[in-house]
């Protein structure tokens, strides 16, 4: 039997939007790897191990799902939303980077729906314009990168998609991302604060720049914010895609 | 009968990269409204009748998918890839905003897999960090609009996509593109040309980015740009998900 690596993206938490390719690659998994809530989202079924474990042991994730390939496994690592954005894609080619004996194994990566598109589409259209994703955490990089990419960000214009905005082991960091904010664009600057998009825990909540507190954002959160041109009409927020020259 | 409007996103190419969710709304329309080559993904069906139109009309589009709605009728627009990633979401809020009348309408908007995402996934996981989105065309903004954004993605150290990097009526200016990353960015760069991917013909070819020719993209090219971190392992691109202090 040969074995392979499939990285997949779950999507935001709706069954809906779990591509057909990725539930193929499901049905036709020995084991499943991946974060203890996401693993939660399958079914058992005979023939079928379940490997979930902790967050932030995503190297030890990675290099146990290449070692059961390597056995013959076929082995399905399962992320949230997309897993090549601030997921589990990357930390498997740096596992694969240190383990040369696997560089001949099946590897596949899934694309799935990411947080800040569903939650886009939720809102609206507020990343119609050129956008960017900045990870907020610094568990990997230090606050310094946090704050050069968002000051280049609005300086440049772009929308921008915060994953990770806030946690319990960072509790006032998001409120000095804020008074960044807050030091390069306007206080009429319209904010999305998406929770838990396409689940029964959903909430959307738009404001502005000026009325944004820290609380509105936890680690189930994807922070969405506009462009000077973003407006609302109605209940919707979108960006236009033309700049008027 | 009440109508409504759906702009839904059929993802790159593959039927196996439309979501359930979407799948569902498209069985459900009664007229699908879109450009040409994404109308013709669709089977034909009785009760359904399709609205085929031409690139650069996206405005009528919106409006006549809105009278649609207005008059009972279950409309789904159709994009490729994300509807909200340089789609037809922003094109519907703006007729939207210009119609008073059909602002009660149900609308929907719903995510697809976008053209990055689905190339990045086939070349590993080059958007593994911080990134951009940026539309080349100057259709609707001054090109000076878009140096602007490509200079500050590359001082703030953002991995980038490119969407509609070249066409024949602007030939010249993805060259100019290529100029402006060579100031900013060392040669060594890896760039990534993935091409309609995950149709029968898909094409990604890695290099660097003095490597990097203007006749390497098209229309139906999407170009990852990666960041200073970016490296090969194998055949594959990736990110990590570091940076260094």
């Amino acid at each position: 039997m040969t074995g392979w690596v499939t990285v997949a993206g779950l999507g935001p938490g709706a069954e809906a939007l779990v591509t057909p390719e990725v539930s193929a690659a499901l049905a036709d998994a020995t084991d499943i790897v991946g974060y203890i809530p996401y693993v939660a989202r399958l079914a058992p079924r005979p023939g079928l191990t379940l490997h979930p474990s902790d967050n932030r042991v995503e190297m030890d994730r990675a290099h146990a799902a290449l070692t059961m390939a390597a056995e013959g496994r076929r082995v399905v690592v399962v992320s949230s939303g997309d897993p090549g954005v601030f997921a589990m894609a990357s930390a498997l080619f740096e596992a694969l980077e240190a383990a040369p004996q696997h560089q001949g194994l099946e590897i596949r990566i899934l694309p799935g729906i990411t947080a800040m598109l569903a939650a886009a589409a939720r809102a609206g259209a507020p990343l119609g314009h050129d956008f960017c994703a900045i990870n907020l955490s610094d568990n990997l990089k230090p606050f310094s990168e946090v704050e050069r990419r968002l000051r280049h960000a609005a300086r440049g214009g772009f929308a921008m998609a915060f994953y990770n905005p806030r946690s319990k082991s960072r509790p006032g960091q998001f409120e000095r991302v804020l008074q960044i904010l807050r030091e390069e664009c306007e206080p009429s600057r319209l904010m999305i604060f998406a929770r838990a998009v396409s689940t029964p825990d959903e909430a959307l909540s738009t404001v502005t720049l000026a009325e944004a507190l820290p609380e509105m954002a936890d680690m189930r959160t994807v922070v969405l914010v506009g462009n000077e041109l973003t407006r609302r009409v109605g209940p919707w927020v979108y960006t236009p895609r033309s700049v008027p020259a």
